[in-house]
């Protein structure tokens, strides 16, 4: 193998892919990039058997690629990467020599490291199944942003560490929990059709995913297997294993009916609980109060070592019974930014039972917390 | 104790303070931070036993200082920065009332937070003797950047934890050395003065002082007794204890003659070593080599497991021995940086003697290097 390509061409290959490479592994090859060259085109892939990515750079006139011989090689992420990003941004020289010996030549300077042999690499799962959908990388975003956060981070059911998602005829739904509080977020899709099915995606993976989609407005095409989920965007295919099993019902969970509503300025409502969590930090759960009496909120917050705090929000509207209720600081917060709302709606059943935030004026999102039940 | 004040005037003095916090300490009044609220000033002290920071605001009418009742409360400083940093940025008032309990309010906010009588606040040192010195704070910034660096993070021997600060008839000398290598900054001063003395500052207080002082060129005075150290500037006290003991003769280190002179573009040197630390980050040492052959340089490192390096570097002048040395890559890169120059003079006495880098056309700064002894 022997290639020249742009030194910037390729160290933003090679970050995109590290994302997917394996930090803790026993196998050596998956801790390296298998770097591939063709007639015309580079291809660098990470892949710990969990998440691969695969990013295509074809020959063009910003990253001057030649190739003058294909061939493949594995080289070990941690050190190719530094070193690609330490050479000066002039053209680099590659080349594999006997042994996966790979000499790397940019100007004065002359790195040789030791490589794998690329047929050791692990395949990337292949797609053959019709199931899949174009989406916009915005709203792909949008829907991981709002949801994945919610997501079970312990794995004692591995089902709550992935985001459920769902193809609609109407569109696309995402939906997290880890048991206490839950976050789902719906986009509607250009294409009508009337295929329907359901994947659980890990939640680690849909976020490294968030990180490398481009900031423009581009469309990523979603494809699903039996046992993989694939999301094309460019150049860059980004894969990633699903979770087995069945995901709870949680539609049901969700009320349809409440007896107070509350609208608030979302911002007004974040500080309080932000300033209320300060003293409630060192508490198990993050125990904050609130205590509605018309549209008179007062957030506040206790704790027997450090002192307390109590803050009067006004709402902007409030219709039903008066309520007091206790939650987590961290779910309410987390809840208020991945809605990104001025004013938010909070639908209550009373103080034990669990309680959702929407955006005003929308219904694409919902975030529903569990109290505490602390009286 | 009562007093009002904008909150963006109390969260400086407070973040100020905070450098000299106590983190690890069984005494809970070091984790606090002391107020002090007097006719028309408030003074905020932190005092770990090692470094005391102590901030006065003086009532203006920007700070909107305004003080009812005078008092001192010694308040958590995990909590009390945090606290005042997310309150609105309008006025605070802060009162005490019985059982050191401390009122903070602002706008529509509360908070109660348990203080700790002022009287259990340990007393910052005493300076009395004459011995002192004016230097600007660029001055002593670039004095500590240049040498704390070197200093020993062990304390296997307590003195060498520390920088040696001479007065001397001229100006100020700041040396630093780990053993294996040595920094050595000198600066004038327009004070004509016969006073000579010299002291041992812990290295770690002087990093905290260089963060604080003000980023404008303003007069510092530097005040020392026996135990302790004292820089003023402005409002802000910072103060040191010593390290007891007598500093290493270090003037006997640095070699009055040299077999071999390189002048070189320091970015040029450091890019290659930089480079070639890559391939030797996982060694001991961090061994790069150093072949010098007329003005010729070639750097180079190498790792049985992980492959090689070699980049040339051309001299902009050379004199002396032809040579072949070895170094931790680490010690040289923070020396180039220390230095700051376009181009740097390098002395050598043959590949098993320390060598030294200085900056090209000054003798301000030097930084001398241990060789390893590899061969």
């Amino acid at each position: 193998m022997k290639f020249s390509i742009a030194q910037t061409a390729l160290l933003g290959a090679l970050q995109t892919a590290s994302k997917a490479v394996a930090v803790r592994t026993t196998k050596q090859v998956l801790t390296g990039i298998l770097l591939q060259a063709e007639a015309e085109r580079l291809i660098a892939t990470a892949y710990d058997l969990e998440l691969g990515i695969r990013v295509e750079i074809p020959a063009d006139d910003t990253n001057l690629l030649n190739v003058q011989e294909a061939g493949a090689i594995v080289l070990p992420a941690r050190y190719l990467i530094d070193v690609i990003r330490k050479l000066p941004t002039r053209e680099i020289s590659l080349s594999v020599s006997s042994n996966y010996m790979t000499e790397i030549r940019c100007g004065q300077v002359e790195f040789h490291l030791h490589g794998i042999d690329a047929a050791e690499f692990p395949h990337l799962p292949v797609f053959t199944t019709g199931r899949s959908l174009e989406v916009s990388s915005e709203r792909i975003r949008e829907l991981i942003q709002r949801t994945a956060f919610a997501s079970a981070t312990s794995e004692v059911r591995p089902i709550l560490t992935g985001v459920h998602v769902e193809r609609t005829s109407s569109g696309l739904v995402f939906t997290a929990t880890d048991g206490l509080r839950l976050a789902t977020h719906t986009v509607g899709s250009d294409e009508a059709d009337d295929t329907q099915w359901q994947v659980n995606i890990p939640s680690k993976s849909l976020v490294e995913l968030a990180k490398i989609l481009p900031d423009s407005d581009t469309p990523v095409q979603v494809l699903v297997s039996e046992s993989h989920s694939l999301f094309v965007t460019g150049n860059t295919h980004f894969y990633t294993r699903l979770i087995e099993g069945t995901y709870p019902d949680t539609a049901r969970l969700i009320p349809t009916t409440h007896r107070t509503e509350v609208a608030v300025d979302a911002d007004l409502l974040a500080g309080a609980v932000d300033r209320a969590a300060l003293i409630a930090r060192d508490r198990e759960n993050h125990m904050v109060r609130l205590e509605i009496a018309g549209t008179s909120i007062q957030v506040s917050s206790s704790s027997p070592e450090v002192g307390n705090v109590t803050e009067q929000v006004e709402a902007n509207r409030m219709e039903g019974d008066d309520l007091s209720i206790a939650f987590n600081a961290r779910y309410v917060l987390e809840a208020l930014r991945a809605l990104d709302a001025d004013e938010v709606i909070l639908h209550f059943n009373g103080p034990n039972q669990p309680f959702t935030i929407r955006a005003a004026g929308t219904e694409q999102s919902l975030q529903l917390i569990s109290p505490i039940l602390w009286r």
